[in-house]
């Protein structure tokens, strides 16, 4: 379940704290990953501005994702990525503008796990930096996870060595699933209301049921995982999505 | 409490990878199900705009059953079937459209389950492409479930076999309504927020009632079962529906 | 704590299978019951329109309660009764027509719980086909409750014989307060959100608090007894609680 | 911690049951109470109908407390106290027509709990017919509590004798505060969501901070406790309080 | 994790009784601690009126951050500090007033913890009279959190000497963060529904990760912590928060 690397992108990242000005929110490391859930005005969503205020955050080197909701939960999802959290929150604010009223939200960075940091910077790079989505995989799900500190199940009281053995069957169970299914973990612990933010894009909808139901199996979701509300949606262009919402 | 088999139906599962393009989301087994809960809009509802809906939809082969809910939940009821998750998402976009205001929904994909991939495939048919809804069953449930993953009764810590053994004896014990009650499990673990929908047709509204209140006392239910909230009502022709709400 | 039987009211019952055609939905033994709680529109409650609703189901047969509830859960409470539900929908539907706005509600069944299969005739009718309110209990306290299935403590693990007994301590504490209270439980489970619905009139207020405070320290709601929100008003005709709320 | 009792206003109580009419429902024993938390009308609330309002219902000899709440919960708070429950919903009928909103509510009446029965009549009283505010303290704060029924830690399965221990310590531990700090618990089992209601009147608005967080440490709170949510509010008369919300 | 000490604010404090009048409400020891968490009113919010509203209660000589909330759950954050709580009262009110609609709140009061009580005066005074935001740290993350009272895992139940270890072993832990991060953790037992408000103020986004992250990790939080909603932002002063929101 790996995600490309963004070449191009990464030279956004802002490494030299001299870079840093009042108006500008980047991460040491990694890039902001902002997701909107969205009711659309009931007048209708103005097809024209949020298909140019897209363009304009793209045109900037960000990454948008659109997608339209299945169910009552939202109508339409944004997964807005980038190095400068200030641009994403600027996106958030011209979406109420134009009308959008936001059910949902989860925010997250973009990280490299304290289980993979001995991994080659070319595997580290699509985590930090990804380009998404992937090609092919029209069917997205998003779901914000912790991991349980139970009276008896407890993940934080764990050894580390322990912790790094389930997350590696858990990525190996995972793996099974690469050629269908990519997926991107995202880290909001401090940030948001669970401690990460797992996006999953996949060919055909029913891969995103087979793989988080096998991987429920797996010791580390058995025992440990808590999971939030799931959205799952279908991606296309704004335009189309804003065509068949 | 079998569903019967929908044999022009299966015809428009889509098999062949190379009819998916973009805008087709079709599973790569059993079909899309979309329940919607709505409150019709203050003004009443367009009637005639709900009727035409519904049969543009059906026209496409997919099925469309209404109900009236009992209580403060929601007004009517709408579950949709069918392969192309678009099309679902647009019959969701035109009740939007309608005025229909969304209170709760769910999103699942029909399945046979783990513990049936033994059955005959003349079995396995009614539960990927069911024919709905049953005849002269009229009272309807809908409610999601998952399976405990708690600290002493976790499902998903079980063995396979004994998992089988639990699901043997629920299903024995659903059988002996049978005659009365029409059942539906499909799959929406990674889709929704709990990892099934159940959907209940019965003949008198009270044998929802004693079927589930009977099989709470089976092991699979008694330790391991998760239930979410209950939607209840009946099932007409919108024509109907929406006249009685 | 019991309730009068409604000799006239229960040949409305429809056991004859016969009878029941495609718009009516009877319970096989009891009686639907409904419990809306609403929030009367800004503009205020058409009180004429609300009588004449109220007067009409009654006509036919259905017993209302209008009650004024104390707080911010709802202005008004109607509890109806009777054997079709598609006529409580329609009386549902028509309350929302009125402008009244639902905050909550609880759909049941009049029911003899297994517990109490070895009573006479005469005892059991009472509680299929109530005839209420009780004269003078003018208090009425509305909960839904369900029995846990904690990984301690588990109602349906528990031997049919122990939850007899459990059953039979708590029908002896509340019988003490027969003369004050009228308790009805309907059921739920596969209808509603909890298992049971516990509608207690009262004569005096502080009766409720007494009698549910005192059967809690019984066995079966020590350790087993979940409680939902809890509904609180005074029962007056309609005309009095839309000239009071 | 003791509240001063109000003589006069104690005469209101109706022990006597021929004085009970259909639209008069009085405790036997004790005071309805009635907390009621609002959001003023976004065009600015009444204030001269809101003064009114409250002078009406005092000169009925019913205590009307009114507070400006702290952060988003609600605008105002009233405390209503006093014999008749259709008076106190009639007060909170007429709110409603003044444009508030009620965003919160809790319902209870004043009682004498069963570890305090053996107290003499004198220090019965105040917890029955209380007189509030007392005098110099206008921090105020509710909050509706319960008592575990955990699987582990379980109050109702304890005996008598050691509640009678635990409450006898909480006690101890609450009349260090009793200078600085007034509290009255009202009973609402069977009433509303929690068991109990607390109101706390404070000096000083660190005091409730003080005294909540020192009883925490009390081993009925510590293993027994269950806390609902926390309104906090400044005392002023009806006047101040919309001038300065 | 330090926070700066607010010389000339803390002479604002009253601790002479005599200054208390009926309309003033200050802590004995400490300042009031607001935040809210509001959306802007559809039409746009009134920049003038904002800035001039905090430019006043600054001119008070209390301190107000304002920042950008990332995601759904509120548009702007107002952290209002000073010791009248009548005077933060009347800020919430006006921005009602400039059509702010609150989504969320916390009260708290700033704190010396009993296990810092035998630090230096200089050391416990910017903990009570605290100077924000801290110079370059314009991230901010705002969370109430509890300890547990599990039937297992107790604060409440641990000795005060086991409890001053893990305060310190968690105080050591998160020293390391000292540069990057300025903690500022307020009491709210009592007062609002945790109890305490914790606030962040980091100089990268990614910071507040990591030093949350890291500090569950240590046994305080590992066994003990309980977590509520995470609000997190960007501080600017009002004019440029009302610009990009």
């Amino acid at each position: 379940m790996s995600v490309e690397y963004n070449e191009i992108e990464e030279t956004m990242s802002v490494d030299d704290p001299s870079e840093i000005t009042e108006t500008v929110a980047v991460p040491r490391q990694g890039w902001g990953v902002l997701h909107l859930f969205a009711k659309a005005p009931r007048s209708g969503a103005d097809k024209e501005g949020t298909i140019a205020l897209c363009k304009r955050l793209e045109s900037s080197g960000y990454q948008v994702i659109t997608f339209a909701v299945l169910g009552h939960k939202a109508d339409i999802g944004f997964m807005v990525i980038g190095p400068d959290l200030w641009k994403l929150r600027e996106f958030q604010g011209e979406l109420s503008s134009l009308g959008y009223d936001f059910s949902y939200s989860y925010f997250s960075i973009t990280e490299v796990s304290e289980y993979a940091s001995s991994l080659s910077e070319a595997r580290k790079k699509p985590r930090l930096y990804p380009k998404l989505p992937p090609e092919g995989k029209m069917a997205i799900c998003f779901y914000p996870m912790s991991k349980a500190r139970g009276e008896r199940n407890n993940w934080y009281a764990l050894s580390y060595d322990e912790r790094e053995r389930l997350m590696f069957e858990h990525g190996t169970s995972g793996r099974k699933f690469s050629e269908r299914v990519t997926q991107l973990v995202t880290g909001s612990t401090g940030l948001d209301d669970y401690e990460w933010g797992v996006t999953l894009f996949a060919e055909r909808p029913d891969d995103l049921k087979e793989v988080v139901y096998t991987m429920r199996y797996d010791e580390a979701s058995t025992l440990y995982g808590i999971f939030g509300p799931f959205y799952t949606g279908l991606i296309a262009p704004p335009a189309e999505v804003l065509d068949l919402i």
